[in-house]
Parts: structure tokens; sequence; C-alpha cells
């Protein structure tokens, strides 16, 4: 098995993502790398981590990079040459078998689109983020590749979605809520509605509509939306959160007895931190495209960058993408059944 | 001025509405109640709180009231004689000046809508909400009124919204962002496109698109987005708030020695909770209704409803429907001049 990895993308490439390549090499084995980008700008570092002499690692040069500001379907056609361009080709060639970037989530929707193109039957992908439920992980998708979703979309990314939780947290019959405003069965848009009369009919464990505040609720493991939808309420999330963390900090410090009793609490707090951080799964996938596509978060650490290609492998192995298209066809095979 | 209260709506009604407005009673003057509701039912509570003999308060009987698990649609339609429909038709006749609910949220936007009409001008009304930015509030609507928006009710909103920002927070010119799936121009749906190019030529400060993390930033005054946005935005917050209050409970009772420093630690909790709480304000104006409206949550406290009614006076004193109504009478003709 091999995995590409973009490793010019991301806030901190190409350190971060060299670093946690390095690092999972050394922890998991069972794959080699590719690593693609600047060979030039990455050979200080490559030599530093002795990825040079390691031989489970090959190199593939891109002379360009994507930067995190740029508009991705610009820069996916002016820039040929780009990390996440040649690691998708390399991918959509079958000379890789996954792509792991922490760089820009347009760029990377648009250049494995483009590259790797979706699965058989597979209109739009969809990224599942996990969110950090009260005591469980649920699957959120999609959160921001498909901005304009139908609602066969969203009933591919139910059965995507559900593939996925069983697969990465070991749920059996995942439990499957589309996000609307209100749980009735009644509410919601045009979309989530006709999207219900859809998921109702196939073979997935269907709860219905849930509203925001059931993502945290322990209510269902995964939660259907379009990626405009999807990515406002991710964005939120991770804007109060890191709000919250700002005001205990500032509540903390406001005297000198508050702030001894903060040290004191510090394991209380790095607890909270990792409770809510997305670092032991390292990225999201990009599901519905024909490969295993692992998207990291762009100020990715080195270990997310491990963690993602942990991930990566696992999602090979295990031969995700034949049990999404296996899956599909029986409920394509069963909403035609039903329609007659 | 006369502001006629639901005493009936909410998770802890007729009580803590009662008690919230005996509270608003003796801490403001310059209006009077009409409480709405079963009259026999609230008979105790009301004589208990010596509501019955201030003569700041008329009563006004519904023999029903709308469940906050029922269908709005529905319920205002069966329940012609619910204390929301009641308290609305009072306002929407000139014999009070303003609504405050914390009832059902769908059956106060239903009937305000049927009993009170919107303003002239105005398509579709908004629910204003507070969130809790890092170091300020910002105004976000729609949150939960308008599911299904044109580029025209975003527009609206705007106004609305600034004119609400200036009023409640005292910001002078406040910045107008609309939400979507990145800050870049070209970002959005065909709705948030459109609303961005109507929004462009309006005489407000307007700082174009922003993501769900920018709400927390201090980026924007004022957010612009649909009910079906608004509300996923509003709800995952909260429950995500809620998870974390949970973690940090966890993770602070895990040992003796971390719940001595939680106790130590009390005055932080307490700020922080202050902090995102929403009491300050009491609630959230529907804003483009003919009449001033205030909707509380459900599980509001005596002081969230107390608050409320504070609020509701304000805006009545402030004139607030008159500002909308001239800054969007000046916005059509700009409108119309730029489009010939």
């Amino acid at each position: 098995m091999k995995i590409a990895i973009d490793a010019m993308g991301g806030d901190y490439a190409p350190l971060s993502v060299l670093e946690g390549t390095a690092e999972a090499l050394s922890c998991y084995d069972g794959f080699n790398v590719i690593l693609v980008g600047n060979l030039p700008e990455m050979k200080p570092i490559v030599e530093k981590l002795g990825l040079d002499r390691n031989p489970r690692v090959e190199f593939a040069h891109a002379e360009q990079v994507v930067k995190m500001d740029e508009s991705s379907v610009v820069a996916i056609r002016a820039k040929k040459d780009s990390s996440i361009t040649v690691a998708a080709t390399l991918v959509g060639k079958g000379k890789a078998d996954a792509l792991v970037t922490v760089g820009h989530t347009g760029a990377a929707v648009t250049a494995t689109i483009v590259r790797m193109r979706t699965l058989p039957g597979v209109e739009r992908p969809a990224i599942a983020v996990l969110m950090p439920s009260k005591d469980r992980k649920v699957v959120m998708l999609d959160a921001g590749a498909t901005v304009d979703c139908k609602p066969e979309h969203l009933a591919q990314f139910a059965v995507m979605g559900s593939i996925y939780s069983r697969l990465i947290l070991g749920i059996e019959n995942p439990s499957i809520g589309i996000m609307s405003n209100g749980d009735e069965d009644i509410k919601g848009t045009d979309l989530t509605k006709g999207a219900f009369k859809l998921i109702s009919k196939m073979p997935v464990n269907f709860m219905g509509n849930i509203e925001g505040s059931d993502i945290f609720n322990d209510v269902v493991d995964v939660v259907v939306c379009d990626g405009f939808v999807g990515n406002a309420i991710l964005k939120s999330c991770e804007g109060i959160s890191k709000s919250a963390m700002h005001w205990l900090k500032t509540a903390f410090t406001k005297n000198p007895f508050r702030l001894t009793t903060a040290i004191l609490a510090q394991g209380a707090f790095q607890e909270l931190k990792e409770m809510s951080s997305g670092e032991e799964y390292g990225g999201a996938p990009l599901l519905g495209i024909n490969g295993i596509v692992i998207k990291g978060h762009g100020s990715s650490s080195p270990r997310a960058v491990r963690n993602a290609i942990r991930v990566a492998a696992d999602l090979v192995t295990k031969r995700m993408n034949e049990q999404i298209l296996a899956k599909l066809q029986e409920s394509n095979a069963l909403l035609k059944t039903t329609t007659k």
C-alpha cells in the first residue's frame, strides 16, 4: 500500500507534515509513502528527519503549492503542478492507494474530483467530520465539499456516513439523523424533506430529523446535511470553543488566587482540550471520491498528521469504498423497487 | 405603554413568567402589563405575588396554551384561544404596544404574523439573537423565523439587524457580514450571492462574507443568514456549550484534589456561565413584525423574563420599528436608483 502525502499544503508545511510522516512511519507498518512537494524546499527537513534514507519513502516533485487563502477553482486551474494536484494524480493513475493532505480544503475537493473522479454512481463528495458529542463521537457530513445539494446527495451521504461510522468508531448499525430546524417529521426545507423521504426507504438505521443541539446529545451517530450548513455548524462550533477557552483563561487569571487554582487544575484543562480536539483521528475523509482521501485541519500538528496517515491506511485496509459501493447498490435497488 | 405578556408559554410557565413580571414591575417604571393566560390556573400565583393588587397589571383570559412540543401551524389554527394568539391579537388591535413570550417559537412567529402582520414592505420576519463573541455581543439573524429565504429577505434582515444592534448594544454604525462558507466574495450559495449584491448597494456598513468562526472573532457586529442556517448555528452552539460544561464538570470531579480546586474556582465558573448566558437581554426580538415582539428562551428564569420585559419597553420607547421603516425606505430608494 502506498499513501501519497501532500507535503506542502497547510499552515505549518512542510515541517509539520514531514515530522508527522516520520512519526507515522516509525509507529505503524503496512504502508509506504510518496512525499509530494517542492523537493529542494523540503530537502533540509527531509534529511534532518532521515526520510531520504528510509526505504518506505518515495518522492514526487511538485513545483507549486495552493496557498491557504487562494480561490480553489482558480488555483487548481492555474497551478497544474501543485502538490495537491500531483498527489491526486498519483492516486487517480493507480500509483498510490490513498491521499493525505492538510492543505486548502476547496483545492483538495476540486483536485480529487478532477484527478480521481467520484465513485461510480456517486454524484457529489462529502467531508465527514467527527463532532464531540457528550459521551461519543458523531459523524457529521457534509462539512463543506458540496454546497448546493439535492435530496439524492444527502441520501448518499447517509450511506457513506454510516459505513464510515462503523469502520472508524466501530458502531455496528449507526443511527442517522437529518439536520433540520426541529425534530418533527414535517420540519425542514425542500431539500431536507426530499432527503427524508429517500432515506426512510433505505437500508440504514434512520431516526428522522434532529436539530443542532442534538449533535451533542448522544441522539444519533451520523448527522446528514448539505455542505453549506455543515460548514457553518463546524466553524461556529470551533469558534465558540475557542471563545470559551478565552473566557475560561480570562476568568482564571483575574486574580492570583484563581490563577493558583488554575495551575492546580491544569490536568483537568488538558483533558478538556483533548476531549474537543480532533487530533486522535487526524482528519476528515472526503467520502465519495474514487480512492481514500483524508483531509486534516490546516493547523495540524505532527501528531494529527501521523494519525491522519494511520486512518488513511486503515480505511484502505478495510476496503471502505468497496463497502460504500455495495451499500449504495443495495440502496438503489431498494429505492427502485419501492418507487415502482 | 402596555406590554402583553404570554403568561402560559414556556417550560416553567406560568410560575417563572409571573415571577419575572413581578420583578420587572418592581424594578422598572414607564409601562403597564396585560397578563394573558388561563386565569383560574394563574390565580394562586398571581395572588401570592400580589399581582392582582398592582394597579399596573391588567388580565386577559385565554383558555388554551400551545405546548412546547406541538406543531406550530396546527396549534395556531386549532387553538384560536391560546395565550400567544390572544396576546398577539391585543397588540394587533392596538390594545398593547409590545408582546413578550417565552413559549413555542414557531407559534409565536405564526401568531404574530397572522394577528399583527409584518411591517409595511417587510416580507418576512427574523429572530435576532445575541451571540457571545470574544469581547462583544454579535447580532445574528434570522435564527429560525424564516426557513426559506430570498436575497431580498436577507437584505432586509441586514437593515433590521443593524438598527437593533445600535439600539440594544449602542453600536453607532454596526458592521454587517453575510454567513457563508468562506470569507471570499465568490463564496456562497445562490441565496447568499444574491444578498451580497443587494447589501453592497445599501446604506449599511457591509463587510462582505464571513464564515462560522468569525461570529466569535469580533469581526462583525451583525451576521445575516436564513432561518435554517441561523437555527442550526444557534442550536449547535448551545449544544456544544452544554457539552463543554459537562466535560468540565467531569474533568473537575475526577478526584478529590481537583474537586477542591473546582470549589475554590467557583467564582470563575460563575463568570463563564454569565458570559455565555443570554439572561442579560432576556430574549430575542422578532424583527419585521408590526409591533415589538420579544421571544425568550423556553427555559427562561424569572430574571430572564424580567429583562425581556425591560428590553421590550426599551425598544418601544426608542421607536425601533419607525427607525427600521425609515432605513428600509432609504435602502429601497437607493436600490431602485442603482438598478435603473
